[in-house]
């Protein structure tokens, strides 16, 4: 353990910008503290004293295999790391692992130019990652039988604003392809994955307890609920060529190896629908519906139902369950032509496009003049606001989501039209899936006949290609998919 | 049937301001229909062309017992209805009656100076009503057995602002203490009175399905729970001496002849507890807090319950009720005495006054390390949001009531809290107590029980004297109250 305290330099690497052959390489810098410290780290590969006498700014040094291990603390300046190489003959191999520094009590930041090499485990800061130029959480690094494993990283949390694509980062780590000798891990070949409004929610860092799935990690990939393939397994429930469901890493490749997340993939038994299914109309969203609309709700036949995000990967299936048991259904959308979609193809009585509206609580008067018995709410806010006066006398309220406040977590709207819950004493209730995973089996039977006998269809849109993964997943916030937003990784 | 459109003048009667012998008597006008008039009805005393030659302003005629009876229809000015007369010789037994007249689809105002009379019925304009100048609804109006009735007159509907004691008008009518032969009216002496937060939103015009007890009507004496003695009954379930409690009016007399409004009066059958009991531990409040707590929070032994307004009504026996089913009970309340109120005697586990406390979700947090499993919300507003963001995972919310919203029910204050919902999957339900008359026999006797057991308590603020009624409605949305706030009309 070595300490840095007040100094000007830190673990510094430096060569002059003239024409030299040499190489820098293999260097390892591990387990240092540094207090208060101006450059904690720095590879200078282009030093040029006054900038004199260093014709093109270019060193001919190579630098190579440096790897920064455990190093934690303050840095005297917002640019705690500084890589600065040539582009003709740029640093290679350079390895961030367990990289944590705060300037001001905030994660510093670095500058990264022309800098290939990857980072482990924590690495604040993090801003060379938004270059690219970084690669981050290799696994299975080693010589062998190593394939390029292109990942989607979550660059770092924020608070406010809608996801963009430049918080996510397209990586191109390598991956071994067998699981570690003598452990339970799994191997997954990833096939599809999905988007998930509540996946913003997670970009924001979370008390523990905040939410059924944690925030996400900076510098690893995304993960959410896909459909994958076992390559290898070392655990007795699974073997090659099994198809599973659950959680997975927004990558080609998945090595699982907590044998708790590993307990967490359930098998996929039956391959006569779309494989895509399983995270659509017979996954998660399927049951959220299920769940929200059956249990939550407690619907009977007549009733007057509203869905907002109704051509959703929920909504769409909370209208079809709501017309199989008989009720008037209504539902909003964000364009005509989902709205002419929930009309035309998913069968519900009555659409409209919220956007097109001045007055919400007027639409809604003018689909439920008897007022709304059950409302799906997946999108909070205005819209909640404007059901709260329309609400009928001991209606229900299934808050499942509210897209419409992701944006900004810490602020939320307010929601003013909360005396109704008293005047028409009706029930809010918000729900989470996890709860009720119990029921799976019963669901699963009973969407399966529903799919068979052509009672119920699954609108998808699916992007194909795991570089269009950050686009799918951006622009389900500004309502671009039509259906269940899917991206296809692989095919089988 | 007279329509008057367009004229300057509608009904008026005009007297010089000039010393003159004579008077005005027994005028009555009935069935006119203004249609946009200028003046529909003007007594004037004093009249002074270019105000030359009238010293003192004063007419010598005297004007008594004119009636205006069914006025309907639109005024062209904003005042509709002019009374002046001189101070000392002002004019008697000017009766309004069924006067509804309307400037710009608003209703329309009045001046009266130096009247003295009635209004009965619907009058709009009420505005003189607000000096005191016009006496309003008398009933069993006559000659014969007639007694002083005193009553406390709704004035005018209003949308922002807490009830002052000048929206209220002390009135005094008589009243003949017979039932109408052959009716099956029930007479009543009113004994308590019971001052309740819901009255404020009464005191706004609503749609007739808002609320359980329909708006006041301008005008016509409060109603609401009570104890009263029947004086003389025509209905067969009802006879001299019951005492009983229901919805009576805020006056010392009050006669119900719509049967179904007789049907809502219940017999006193116990009379080894405080009669005003019945309108507290044993009435609504505590259907209220019995239902609410038991009904809508389902507790379960060792949970963690908040109660805000603590030491009110209700909350007071939520918080015993808590303390009976073995749960850890703290209140919020607005004084320190409140606050020692319910730790020394009401047995709440703590309390806190929430007008010392900065940050509301930090003072929760404070007593409820784990989060709140039940909260029985009886302020809304900014308390709730605080809840929302300390509540347990499968937690419930008992919205009984929002007093710190009444004050402004058109545009009630944000809550911004409410993705907690989804994150806490908890259950917000309103509910009102009407639901569950079903339950009040059970809830008697469990009571009664509690009472004789000395399991359970009830304080009580109790203002003597009709005309202190005001105030002591007043005083509730200020706090001044500890305990129940009950206006004792007359010892039994």
């Amino acid at each position: 353990m070595v300490v840095f305290t007040n100094s000007l330099n830190g673990l510094r690497i430096k060569t002059w910008a003239r024409p030299t052959k040499g190489f820098v390489r293999g260097v390892l810098f591990q387990h240092v503290i540094m207090k208060n410290v101006q450059n904690p780290i720095v590879i200078d590969q282009n030093y040029c004293p006054g900038n004199l006498g260093c014709p093109n700014q270019d060193s001919g040094v190579k630098i190579s295999m440096v790897t920064y291990q455990d190093i934690q603390g303050t840095s005297a300046s917002e640019v705690a790391v500084k890589f600065d190489c040539s582009r003709k003959n740029p640093c290679r191999n350079i390895r961030l692992e367990d990289v944590k520094l705060s300037y001001m009590r905030q994660p510093a930041t670095s500058t990264c130019n022309n800098v290939v090499g990857s980072a482990g485990g924590i690495v604040v800061p993090a801003s060379c990652l938004k270059k690219g130029l970084v690669l981050l959480a290799k696994r299975g690094m080693g010589n062998g039988d190593e394939v390029q494993n292109k990942q989607v990283i979550f660059r770092d949390y924020y608070v406010s604003g809608l996801p963009k694509e430049s918080d996510l980062i397209l990586n191109a780590a390598t991956i071994e392809l067998k699981v570690p000798e003598g452990s339970k891990a799994v191997l997954l070949k990833n096939l599809y994955l999905s988007c998930d409004p509540s996946m913003r929610v997670r970009m924001k860092k979370l008390p523990d307890s905040a939410s059924y799935l944690p925030s996400f990690r900076p510098g690893s990939p995304l993960y959410g609920f896909g459909v994958a393939k076992v390559l290898d397994s070392g655990h007795p429930d699974f073997k090659e060529g099994d198809l599973v469901c659950g959680l997975i890493g927004w990558e080609e490749y998945t090595i699982i190896q907590d044998s708790k997340r590993v307990g967490m993939l359930t098998k996929i038994q039956f391959t006569d629908v779309p494989l895509s299914y399983y995270i659509g109309i017979l996954g998660i969203p399927g049951l959220t519906a299920y769940v929200g609309f059956y249990e939550i709700c407690a619907p009977k036949k007549g009733e007057y139902v509203f869905v907002s995000a109704a051509s959703g990967a929920i909504g769409q299936l909370v209208g079809q369950f709501a017309k199989l048991m008989g009720c008037y259904v209504v539902g909003s959308a964000g364009s005509n032509e989902k709205v002419d979609l929930l009309k035309n193809k998913l069968g519900f009585d009555e659409a409209f496009n919220y956007k097109e509206e001045k007055n919400l609580a007027a639409a809604l008067k003018r689909y439920f003049l008897e007022g709304i018995d059950i409302y799906f709410d997946n999108v909070g806010g205005k819209m909640l606001d404007a059901v709260l006066t329309n609400m009928r006398l001991h209606g229900r309220i299934a808050v499942c989501g509210m897209i419409s406040q992701y944006h900004n977590l810490d602020e939320p709207e307010g929601v003013h039209n909360l005396m109704s819950l008293i005047v028409k004493r009706f029930r809010m209730e918000g729900f989470v899936v996890s709860d009720y995973f119990h029921l799976f089996p019963k669901f699963l039977e009973l969407m399966r006949q529903h799919i068979k006998e052509g009672k119920m269809v699954y609108v998808e849109d699916i992007s194909k290609g795991l570089e269009n993964a950050p686009a799918a997943l951006v622009g389900l916030f500004h309502g671009r998919n039509i259906g269940k937003q899917v991206v296809l990784v692989s095919e089988e």
